[in-house]
């Protein structure tokens, strides 16, 4: 079960599809396997970056229990919906299939830091207190904004709120600010960093204790989030600075996902790198110049 | 089939459910037998204020069946979903089962007029020209902006698009321009408006040819898109303006729903007030008020 | 000075332009006599309904020294500023010249509820704490979001702040929410209602203690707040009521402050309908049917 | 004069104040000085970096004329403005002092290309054919989305609009879109690119002509533009990669001003690096960062 020891890395999985737009799961054994040849320590998956929200129910339910019947290492499920009712079923179909956890966001219809508070503390308690879960702070993806005084709240109010998976941006002194809660008497949160890891060496610096995201090399993730464990930080940024062309590529909005399939599939870890529709295309120039950049990070990586 | 000539009231229907969060279909049926009662023309179901984004899959299903089964007037059948598998599944589903249409709502991401064509242009393709559809405008709750020249583009583009649901504020001078353009050689479309009809008389001034929209008494829009047709204006603003107190208090957003669930079932029209969660309450306060105007909107009918 | 047992009527002043677009001081002179010819409290200027923000600096302070010389009653004065020292340099230069307050709406840009509350003390710092001001909450035009508790937070921290613009919607639960929490012990503030009026009535009935609005018929307002004050609850629904149409199509975002310069102009109150460029034009359409409505009404106010 | 030939790097100056939040002309001398001796081809003065909506229209004239008066490059002067005439006024007389041209981004309120377009032609007309523009297309900043068709009709219907400040995020196909227009007889653009440098070279490789952002180091800006010019696009990766930390760490909205003008002021460019408030401050975690991220750049450019 997840707990807020968490570290490390708990990659975004990707959703393999066919050219056609349907589900392939073998491909999605054969990447789960190649993510954790990669040595990630567990799996988030349904998240958006897995395009959960164009899977019907049904898909979803298929995904998480082909992955988590495969896999023995933790793994997190995005159960984010409109309705609790929607959310509360695909928590309790996923725990018993043997979820470390579940993750949600907020809606950003939210308004006000007592809404948002007021909807954690619902939710916490309709999946119930034996459920651990992640709290997605995801302003960039349309989540209401939350200071380190209102996540104060939230694990005050969720004693099963165990993760923080932080994408605010800035958000370096928010962790700083967390972490300076936490040393003068707030319970400890587990925090994990997503937005594409464009910030991921500074993040763990502040205090962070892994990287929730899907960048499409992992054991760039996994290589840091160990070099900051050792205190080794100047090799640390070495290693992030020759990845770091490509992590910023990948972090364009919308089209950022596209890029990552592509470049899964080029790494032989992805049958297809189709999306679902509606989803951007790469067009000759992108394929181009990401092809571009990977010649050129294998060749720094191989000098 | 839904047609460019539909006109009149194509109501949107609320979703019953139970106090502990169950769908209600026995509520459900009674609630379409006195919308039909009421005189509306049409329709709408599993549109926003039909809670949809709260159905499963299946509950969605489950409840476009169950309204197609029992009526013999058209039905649009609300479809929008992040991805297009779900969006065409859920198409293909309603209109074996008989409806009479689908309504789509362009997402919000959507970012300049071009995109925005192109997703149209794209899903008309996918559900096939078979399929009559609805184009929701509605900026309010987060679409994107589609000015008249653009509702042009993708009415000439989409052939099997034949009815504008028409929610945009300000949005008068738009209906003008629309029927200008058509005056000059553009296709036409019906109009349809929603918004809670917050502007319904001068829409219908301005040429749309009814209303889309859920008010709990129905009655009063069909009233006033009589009057309107038969070009009786003074007494068509007389029948309206005695509603407008309730029609404010209705459009408040997010609150509006649960106002509206209450009045139907003050009215006997629903078993229970509930919405699903999550959702707004109504407070102490919020039901004397509706009450209050609810008492002298009957002496004023009365009077 | 303003204080927090500020009641009434507190209307925004349009601000007269001639068709070419340069302020009018002789018609400012005229407006505000008209307008306090109806019986309003206090006037409220250089607010985004004064077309504030298509002002100069320079043009500002001499609309703000204009009104102050001519009026007795309290005037406050809109100082909102992208930089603290323009906002405060408008401030010094306002009271100076006799204004009863400043009115300033925090930015759109501040994310959760404690980067609200710093920027409000930071702002009650630098004006002084001898300047009373207005706390303007519009979430509609942008503003954050603003929780009761907020509010209460906000009040705590600056003992200046003593009105409470409140233009939320739905916003009513709110006002009651705050009268509560004064009714526990937090300082009592002055709540004066804006958004257009379109939720007057009511917001008077949970507690508010006037209007800080601009609707083109200031003696409806100065009535409405009367008949409350009185208790005579019905008769303020019945004033209000044959307004109403009216007031809804002043609400519409954008056209509204021009449907409203267009009836104020109609009335003999301004010398043109004229707003600053850029602004939207009132096709023949519109101000046909804005004469209908106004037809109607002086037909129901001499019935 | 500002032409559709213009290329290279038009650095986007920051404005230097006074710890005490006064403008600081002889810093600004200096400055610019600075800037000019990093061999930049043209500057950009009083945009959002230059804190352009923290002046008052006073010193904004102050410091075009200040620079003007300074500087034989040419020099770009933001304009934008809620109202025209404000708008019109600046621009006479920053022209009247020298000006290259002027720098206008459409307000993010308008809905749809139509409005938009018709937004540019009134402003092309009012400033007057004799002054040249750059229209700025910053969604990411609250700025209206443009697409590649719609600057082709913003273009032909205004043609001293000479030059598209490109801040799309993401953006390269926009570029590629248009140059592939202007290959089939659309009138052809300089496309200068902001967004803080984080895509330059890919932007310079699919046809842009230069950059008109801020960075800290402009050096870098102009090597990358010169190699892009000479074709030698390993080298100008090369070097743009050693910046790209920083790039990335000045990049964070909000905060990214602060720590540009706490790196230019360690570099000897500016007497202090204070913003004038309301600002973020630069917390001691995040200045030591900065100085590590230095320490690394200075040591990987002198190895």
């Amino acid at each position: 079960m997840l707990t807020s020891d968490a570290r490390g890395v708990y990659l975004i999985a990707a959703t393999p599809f066919r050219e056609t737009g349907e589900l392939d799961l073998d491909g999605l054994d054969r990447l789960i396997d190649w993510y954790l040849g990669k040595g990630v320590d567990g799996l988030t998956i349904l998240g958006q970056l897995g395009e959960a929200p164009k899977l019907t129910h049904g898909e979803a339910l298929t995904v998480a229990r082909r992955v988590l019947a495969r896999v023995r290492a933790p793994v997190v499920v995005g159960v984010s919906s409109p309705g609790y009712a929607s959310l509360v079923e695909l928590t309790r179909a996923v725990m018993e299939a043997g979820a470390a956890g579940v993750m949600i966001a907020p809606p950003g219809t939210l308004r006000g830091d007592d809404a948002i508070l007021a909807y954690c503390r619902e939710v916490a308690e309709r999946i119930g207190e034996a459920v651990p879960w992640v709290l997605q702070d995801f302003p960039l993806a349309g989540g209401p904004p939350m200071s380190a005084s209102l996540v104060r709240r939230i694990a005050d109010a969720c004693p099963n709120m165990v993760v923080l998976k932080h994408e605010d941006w800035p958000g370096l002194d928010k962790i700083t600010a967390i972490r300076r809660q936490e040393a003068e008497g707030a319970r400890r949160l587990s925090i994990l960093c997503g937005h594409g890891g464009i910030m991921l060496p500074h993040e763990l610096f502040r205090g962070a204790d892994g990287a929730m995201t899907g960048f499409s090399y992992p054991e760039m993730l996994v290589g840091v989030c160990r070099l900051a464990r050792e205190g080794r930080h100047e090799e640390m940024l070495d290693l992030y600075d020759a990845y770091l062309p490509l992590v910023r590529y990948e972090q364009q909005p919308g089209l950022g996902l596209a890029v990552r399939k592509y470049v899964l599939w080029k790494r032989g870890a992805l049958p297809t790198p189709a999306l679902r529709a509606p989803a951007p295309k790469l067009s000759a120039e992108t394929r181009a110049e990401v092809d571009w950049l990977l010649a050129r990070l294998e060749r720094r990586l191989g000098g």
